[in-house]
């Protein structure tokens, strides 16, 4: 359990990569009782220094020793990282906020978006999960829709940004992109295709069921985040040529009527959630838009007649920001409260 | 009706774009009984060389008068054109092989997909219309699903490449991310929100049920090619910063249980489809992998435990080859066979 305090020691493993950056800028623009930060990351990154609140902080090398005296601990540098020192950390007596896939399908492990299901906090153990940047989309948008209307079976269809794969996906995009538009040969460190100008149906590695880890996970993270087994979720993800920010097509089916209307008068006075929906002014959500922001923005609202209670919806959410470090934070701030 | 003949008088409306350019490279490869080729364009193209059979073709301005003696007039310069001008070359006697969105929903003209239908042909009243793309691509692979297990719903998120909206939109493409790789403005002219590194989930005017024109058609036409005005049909289409081939997931019910190695079995001896599926060597479709190729590519074939007797697909097309020009060279020769 977190010891209540003015102020805390936080430690950010993989403080120097596109999550951890953002999570240190979040911390300070939202004023969060930080006492002391204790940049972590590889080797590589050893002595590089940060800014934080007008002062310099030198990142130091993660290592099992890293967390003595950290109050809170978030976890940003991928699941591998994450399984290695997590337990280093909890044992030390940090609380460990996990932005990776690590623990979110643990039973054991509170998979928490505040706005959502922030009561979850309480009940961890030592490990804090934040989901999948699509699932805490998805989470906010349907929650309120759920409580009104039931939602009974998702089908979703999302298109994962670079930034979804770190800092070094998002260069193999700038540079193959530059290589292909001088006609020259492509180099692959980081995805397993060609991605520039492209879309590889497939975002981490294959299950038994022919479905990818990255679509399980965001199948079992929406149940567990909404709190109702009971959905049947149907996910394919899918690498785009796309900077920043992951987009998708939800269709729904939902046990009471529910018109489109109706939807985004519920979606318009949700937390978290920018209804950015008017097709005579050629407004919808694009990724371009909603970089940098704190909201999921949804849109294309509209009814499918092709299934009783039907309805389609195109959300947006900036991966790193609200996906990742900005969650990470609120999570942190629903534990101090 | 087409007199038959041992050669024909063919004219290409559009010669200069993408579809028409690719379409007189299908003309030459398939060995179509070409006596005389009529390049048409608007007047910008007037005048300028194509290359046919070792012989230069001089490109001619179009107008109401094109058709003298034409037999089999293909058009793909976009529906205004196609709305203008197609009646012209009826009433010239040719028979009008229709590539635009101009005729695809008119109950009087036949919507071929040559694999699927290709006997509706014989029902044409001088217009013939080659279905949008996807519905090309989705029709040839669920064709053969649906007669052993009956199709009963269909939900579809479809990324439209640039090559879909002309040569332009690929130039625009090209132009907006060297523009944005060397952090200048971008220009746009085709599209109406910035495309390059970016989604657009519009594609066409929006209608009054919120759905846009090209989802709508596709909704319909793959109703018309299949046969069935029962099948359920949902979709979403997108812009994505892709040069060429469309590509898109599909998640549908069947009446009857289909494993999906039943599925594979059927798609592995259906016409014009190649099953590109192996998860445990990275195989899947992709539009790099897919341009240029006469087959529709269907991967990612899996179950979805979410509905009963649901299944995922993943399909690309290339739009411009069997998605436009080769489909309508296919009902030619259907026509004239």
């Amino acid at each position: 359990m977190l010891k209540k305090k003015d102020k805390y020691k936080v430690a950010v493993v993989g403080a120097t990569g596109a999550v951890g950056n953002e999570m240190i800028g979040v911390l300070e623009e939202r004023g969060f009782p930080v006492l002391e930060l204790l940049p972590l990351a590889s080797r590589e990154s050893e002595g590089e220094k940060i800014e934080f609140r007008e002062r310099t902080w030198t990142v130091r090398r993660l290592s099992k020793d890293s967390f003595r005296d950290v109050d809170i601990a978030f976890f940003t540098a991928g699941a591998e990282q994450s399984r290695e020192f997590a337990t280093s950390a909890v044992l030390a007596g940090a609380v460990v906020i996990d932005s990776s896939s690590a623990f979110r399908l643990d039973p054991k492990v509170p998979l928490v978006v505040p706005e959502v299901n922030g009561g979850m906090v309480s009940q961890h153990s030592g490990i804090i999960a934040s989901p999948d940047p699509y699932t805490i989309g998805m989470s906010l948008v349907l929650k309120p829709i759920h409580m009104r209307a039931r939602v009974r079976r998702i089908v979703a269809t999302v298109l994962e940004s670079a930034s979804g794969s770190g800092k070094k996906a998002m260069e193999e995009l700038a540079d193959q992109t530059v290589a292909l538009l001088n006609f020259k040969e492509i180099e692959k460190k980081i995805y397993p295709h060609q991605i520039a100008f492209n879309c590889i149906p497939r975002i981490e590695a294959f299950e038994q069921t022919g479905s990818t880890k990255e679509e399980a996970e965001i199948s079992r993270g929406i149940r567990r985040v909404m709190q109702d087994e009971s959905i049947g979720v149907a996910v394919t993800a899918v690498h785009a040529p796309v900077f920043r920010c992951h987009s998708g097509a939800l269709n729904i089916e939902t046990e009471e009527n529910l018109s489109p209307n109706e939807a985004r008068a519920i979606l318009s006075s949700a937390r978290g959630v920018i209804v950015f929906d008017d097709p005579s002014r050629d407004i919808y959500p694009m990724p371009i838009d909603v970089a940098g922001k704190d909201e999921i923005y949804v849109g294309r609202i509209r009814a499918d007649e092709s299934v009783r209670n039907g309805l389609w919806l195109w959300l947006v959410i900036d991966n790193i920001r609200k996906g990742s470090a900005l969650n990470a934070v609120q999570i942190a701030e629903e534990l101090v409260k």
